[in-house]
């Protein structure tokens, strides 16, 4: 891996990110390089560089030293780009296959060359296209049970363990997901989001006293259970996808934190994905066909994740609790409902917080939009106040397809 | 304060000290100062020096690269001073007349130089000599209460709570806990230490599997659970006292932990003295009264501490969980349920493990010091296996006093 020599930030514009590519000698042919922004311009400029004579290509990412939503910015640290390059680096310890490959890191530039992912599609596009991918809930449930484990008390030698939590704290973009996920939406706070005609359901939610301290013993979790190495923005916007292959990116909200943490972000966004087909495929069959699919993904991603978990567990397992008869079970359990109340804070959140999802927005039928950010919000609750009433995969795919 | 400039580490003896002290410029008169090494020379050197003219006298305390312990011996950082020192300082910022006064602390040489407490007693010894100190419940619950609360994401921004997790983090030390306190007490583990008269007791503890389970649930906990900044070690010699006084020291085991943590061990070395006063004291009536004074002792403490916890909550809560209605109780209610648990890991660890009480093991009928043990053995148990049986103080102190 080339190295440069330590530089002040600057954004890359399209001349100098050619000289950085040039500078770490990426092609043979720089003079019919050809180069494009493709960021949304928000918090990350991400290049494209390729090479049409070999067809080679890059992605060059650079953080920008703010965040921009719905017309507001604010300052956000520099250092995610490092946390996004150290988690995927990790990451790819247990599982090269569903991470890009970094190329090339600079902290100090906020940096990271990685592989050109565009022979994939962002999986919430394909969902909402109704795609099928048959090799996802393996890819998933595997990518976070190695992640959890691998990075966990069971396997880890404690020094290990607290130095990997030291550095992946990640202050200011926990900060977000402590405000955005765990608080905001619960409160009749200014960055939320929801049309008039949600005003009673947010209302109500908001009147919901269980709720709200349900949310906050989340959140108080969130803020203290160092348990292990998370994505920690787990959505289907953060996994690129073929109908073989499955890469995880945009991983700047690493940090350790507690297990069900992640598993509940895919499976959330699957179950709104699933109420919103009802809008996006007209034909009931068809529909029908491609629920199953989706009730079946989240199936199949718990067991592939239960069973590799347990498979580590059994066979690579160094804490001697590891060894307590039965005390895997008790992990997963435990690790299922936190799954089911996380999933619900981010079903709520995506409704009527700071930012949304395309599968419920981009209904175009407004009223329908609105019966089924009601019915989002209706399942989201649920998950959250009566977690503990959840007790399997079953019962929880149950109340996604009781919509 | 002095500063002085970076040294290699290197131990520090009678002569180097005072010329430590002068550079310092701590006395008046270097020619007459008294130097006594007063450590026991296991972990630290602790140096006390007096200027007999003035009176006036120093404590200059030394962490050893290696922990000594029965004639064993294996290399520990010396990162301990600093976080011994750091942990005192913070303490300071809320109960500066509980902990001694810091006067210097140099990291490289992992040595601090602090208040000299001679006119105070070591609790342990005050108890096992049936002393009663009518301040200490109130001093103790105010001390831990404030820590725990102004150290908690309750009460800081997250980000100064992320950067004192990370001040904090000590695996060293965090890891003797995790072997000596939570792990080989429950397994046959060539650290334990017992007499051959208690192998009975102790196979049926290794053998008793719920126990062993619960006993890895608290270990996880402390592994995991980054809640407050926790002193780490908070036995009965680790409180300094007079009639009027209470000096908190030897923080050197903090870190950010279970809130529960710090109070269980307070109370588990209350109730191992409550047991071991029936050696103790002879006199039936003598020794009721001050068994009931223990029982106070813990009461008080516990309901000073909760008091505390509230009054902080209400008036200084930053984090809106402290402005849901009756949070505070179920936060309380936790901690009161994790106290027991831990509290039972101490009271085992102390009497089977590798460091012992000096209450139990000072008694010198050998048959009775085995009976006492057998009994402290089955409350530790039965506190780490029902610890959620038991509701309040109330049937706290009743499952001290039925023993």
């Amino acid at each position: 891996m080339a190295t440069t020599t330590k530089q002040a930030y600057t954004p890359l514009n399209e001349q100098t990110v050619i000289e950085l590519s040039q500078e770490l000698d990426l092609f043979s042919d720089y003079s019919s390089l050809e180069v494009n922004e493709i960021g949304d311009g928000n918090l990350n400029l991400v290049f494209r560089l390729v090479e049409p004579a070999t067809k080679k290509s890059v992605i060059i990412k650079q953080a920008l030293p703010y965040a921009k939503v719905v017309g507001e910015s604010w300052p956000l640290t520099l250092d995610r780009a490092r946390i996004e390059s150290d988690s995927l680096k990790k990451f790819a310890e247990f599982s090269p296959e569903h991470v890009p490959e970094i190329l090339y890191t600079n902290n100090e530039l906020a940096v990271t060359v990685m592989e050109d992912l565009s022979s994939h599609v962002i999986l919430r596009k394909g969902l909402i296209d109704g795609v099928t991918y048959p090799s996802l809930a393996q890819h998933i449930g595997t990518f976070i049970a190695k992640n959890l484990f691998y990075t966990s008390d069971f396997y880890l030698h404690p020094f290990e363990k607290k130095r990997l939590v030291q550095q992946f704290t990640n202050p200011e973009l926990c900060k977000i997901t402590e405000d955005l996920v765990f608080t905001d939406p619960f409160y009749d706070i200014e960055t939320n989001d929801y049309p008039a005609e949600l005003q009673d359901a947010v209302s109500e939610l908001w009147n919901d006293a269980t709720l709200r301290n349900k949310a906050t013993r989340l959140k108080l979790k969130f803020l203290t259970h160092a348990e292990a190495l998370l994505h920690g923005d787990l959505h289907s916007g953060s996994i690129f996808v073929t109908e073989e292959s499955t890469k995880i990116i945009d991983s700047e909200f690493a940090y350790y934190g507690p297990q069900g943490f992640d598993i509940a972000h895919f499976f959330a966004n699957i179950a709104m994905n699933h109420i919103a087909q009802r809008a996006h495929i007209k034909d009931k069959e068809k529909r029908a066909e491609y629920q199953l699919y989706l009730s079946g993904l989240i199936r199949d991603t718990w067991n592939t994740f239960t069973d590799t978990y347990k498979g580590l567990w059994r066979n690579e397992g160094v804490e001697l609790a590891t060894k307590l008869p039965g005390f895997e079970d008790e992990v997963l359990e435990s690790i299922f409902t936190d799954m089911v109340g996380f999933a619900g804070c981010e079903v709520i959140r995506r409704t009527i917080g700071l930012a949304h999802v395309a599968d419920l927005d981009s209904i175009a039928d407004f009223d329908e939009q609105i019966l089924l950010k009601k019915k989002a919000l209706k399942l989201g609750r649920d998950w959250v106040k009566n977690k503990q009433r959840i007790k399997n995969i079953e019962e929880f795919i149950t109340s996604i397809r009781s919509v």
